[in-house]
């Protein structure tokens, strides 16, 4: 259990297997992310037909609601939400630091209010942890602090502080049927990410995680991290970017060593009517494509492009209908668990450069969202 | 094409077959209705495996936004929704009476205002049947005025002019591929309906719809004006009920020869947290549930029964989720579908009576939203 082989690589590009209790992942993998245990939009019957096998859930959401304990006595997050697969939690500490009205964090933990009601609540590592537990869910992830990227002075303290922390996770977690990842941060610092992955790896995790990453730097300052994190992480065990998931970043990340991610935008951009497609994002909502026959990505094979035309997403999107939620998000995942697949592909062919080279020289991202990226990044390696 | 065949009767509940050019239906049928082109939370593929076969849509709605003329410049509503089977649009004069906020009938049409943006629109039977031909459904129905069903002077009045327009109606059609059904109107009164169904069988039509039913007269007003319906419309043509769909209003108008219905109830009220089950309507907001292990509605084989439990949907309901409004989706169109397949298989064997009455037995409908109901209505036939 919880295995990690690696199976090829093509460049600094991985794909491997990890095995779990609910399955094995074949990566480098893409998780969709089921905030309050759905995958927003979704029955588990279309993510599983979309190809899904990883899962994330917020401990921080599902701690306030329903209560992680009512998930334990309902038989865990994988009975309640009925996802068959892989699932992960993430530990709460980045919620607790971006979503939460007011938050004071000392040594022992953080003390927060509820985004919902306001009510106070404390979080320490042994119970993200306990959380974690009464979830179930097969890798749960060490408590950490997650600080403004730029913030050398801070980072410092707050990274004394992760590894702390990642030290009493592992000596507060009890079950055998769980792994825990230790979550690597150091902002955009050399020095500091180095240290960090040498920290954690000395306590021997069976996952590492990369933190604070894709939260306001730059592509450049992004890629450098994953540039040491890659020559400093263990290379025999997975390497796991949190909350990165623009096609650009996942094809560069992966070029990277990275081989686990999760990312709310394909399920976010789809009920803000955007698509994702190979050479970049669509809003359904323009009016042009009022009466535009094409698929919302020719050639596609998700069932919203087999079936639908623009004109008629844009009209659902107009309309205020769930089924544009739904046929964005079917057709936003699916572009990604393919992405995923296809670089998996490239990898074990040993063709990875030319794979990525050929799809980021027709992609284009969105500027002011993602800010620069593209071919000259992944050159820069 | 257009053929209607009856396969069985039991007591007056008929089991037939209408034939249309995209495929068979099976009566007694339920309709799940597409306001704007689409069953709400549910896409065509999931209509299809809860064994819906037709489907209606909204001629006013469609009209005003996209537009009938988008939707035939992209192939017709069949194409446009994906909807492979047959498909029923309305007239739109209920909805001119009901949701416009400014509406003027004369002896030609109905001018009113747009609901969405207040603009002025007019509507003549002329112009309803080429809104329909332009949407190219399977079924299309006359203009009529639904007028409030217990005002005799002013029903009528409206009577007069529903017939006027039902013969217009039929003058203007001109695709061999459409059925146009009359609509009988009449409020609550015994003479003013047996008047409407003469007329307009005496106009020819392939079949008959009820309207001005289910708009606010008791449960024994619509019985009786149901009796006066099935005495007087041709045996050998498919009675419509419009706008009916709770359970015990489906059995007993089936009781009472009526062949087709159509109702957003189950739905809509999958969006407002109610699931209907064989025994009543559950709100699944409410706390006790919170920590319930059983299934929306124990027994049941839908898709959410199945998997979820009433603590999980709950849940969803509570954080807003979509799946929430998919999942008892789903289970409501699933119940009706199934009570539907139910009474013809009872009606083909002869044992519709006994079926009707257990079903009511067990059934406890609404108080205040659906009024008096059960055994004794039925009873009274």
């Amino acid at each position: 259990m919880f295995e990690f082989t690696l199976q090829a690589q093509s460049g600094r590009a991985r794909a491997g297997t990890f095995s779990t209790p609910h399955g094995d992942l074949l990566t480098p993998v893409f998780a969709p992310v089921g905030t309050a245990a759905t995958v927003k939009a979704l029955t588990p019957a279309q993510l599983h037909d979309l190809g899904a096998t990883l899962v994330l859930s917020n401990t921080y959401h599902l701690y306030l609601r329903p209560g992680d304990e009512l998930v334990r006595d309902l038989g865990g997050l994988h009975q309640f939400m009925q996802w068959p697969g892989p699932l992960l939690t993430d530990s709460g500490g980045f919620q607790v630091f971006s979503l939460s009205d007011t938050r004071k964090i000392d040594a022992d933990g953080v003390t927060f209010k509820s985004h919902i009601d306001g009510s106070l609540h404390r979080f320490t590592p042994e119970k993200s942890i306990l959380i974690q537990e009464n979830l179930r869910p097969d890798i749960i992830m060490a408590f950490d602090e997650c600080p403004p990227p730029l913030d050398r002075a801070y980072n410092e303290i707050a990274l004394a502080r992760t590894h702390a922390w990642a030290a009493r996770c592992l000596a507060a977690k009890t079950r055998p049927d769980q792994a825990l990842f230790g979550i690597a941060q150091g902002g955009i610092f050399p020095d500091l990410r180095a240290q960090s992955a040498r920290r954690l790896a000395s306590l021997g995790f069976p996952g590492y995680a990369i933190g604070g990453l894709a939260v306001g730097e730059t592509k450049a300052e992004m890629h450098a991290m994953l540039d040491v994190m890659d020559a400093e992480l263990p290379a025999h065990k997975p390497r796991y970017l949190m909350g990165v998931g623009s096609p650009e970043d996942l094809v560069n990340s992966v070029a990277r060593g990275v081989d686990i991610f999760d990312c709310v935008l394909p399920t976010r951009l789809a009920r803000n009517h955007a698509a994702l497609t190979r050479t970049g994002r669509l809003n359904l909502k323009n009016a042009p494509f009022a009466r535009d026959p094409l698929p919302v990505e020719p050639g596609c094979a998700c069932y919203c492009c087999v079936h639908f035309t623009r004109a008629y997403v844009r009209h659902l999107v107009v309309a205020n209908e769930i089924l544009a939620a739904v046929l964005l998000t079917l057709h936003n995942v699916h572009l990604l668990l393919t992405l995923m697949r296809e670089m998996r592909a490239a990898i074990l062919a040993g063709t990875f450069a030319a794979y990525a080279s050929d799809f980021l020289s027709t992609y284009r991202g969105t500027q002011g969202t993602d800010g620069t990226l593209g071919t000259q990044a992944l050159s820069a390696r």
